[in-house]
């Protein structure tokens, strides 16, 4: 069974009012090393079979059409994941 | 400037009303090669400077305590991002 991840992520120039009330909070817990924060969503696609080009396809159409309000928000990955759900680690983006 | 990507998602044993939703609004709109969706988080902190190891193991532990609820969510990578905000693609995961 594969998976789809979609990352989507508010415009750079539109509030996020989610991602102020985290960097505020980060430096009263004592990480401070932040100085942003943006918050946006991650979707899990699960797919019977095989992750082809068309799954991918369809999979960015949902992205924007239904996942994200392209007047806010940025779709700014689709991508098939790898492996299991800590498929990332610590390691840098593909 | 850097910037550290922090991925939380719902446990998979735990209802996840908003995947439900997603999941059965897909085929009404013409997308018919999902069968299931969790929806999570995404967060972009941004750094001064480099993302060092320590920079890391301070963004892990913010995601443990203050970005996500260990009851219901699972902290599934925590990682340096590389690029600009694309810098996914269509590429697997890493």
């Amino acid at each position: 069974m594969g998976r789809v991840v979609i990352d989507v992520m508010p415009k750079p120039e539109i509030l996020d009012p989610q991602g102020k009330a985290v960097v505020g909070a980060l430096p009263r817990l004592g990480f401070d090393r932040f100085t942003g924060v943006r918050q946006g969503k991650r979707f899990e696609l699960e797919v019977e079979g095989e992750v082809t080009p068309e799954v991918l396809e369809q999979a960015r159409r949902a992205a924007e059409t239904l996942l994200s309000n392209p007047v806010i928000e940025d779709v700014v990955s689709v991508r098939e994941a790898s492996g299991g759900r800590d498929d990332a680690g610590a390691g840098a983006d593909a």
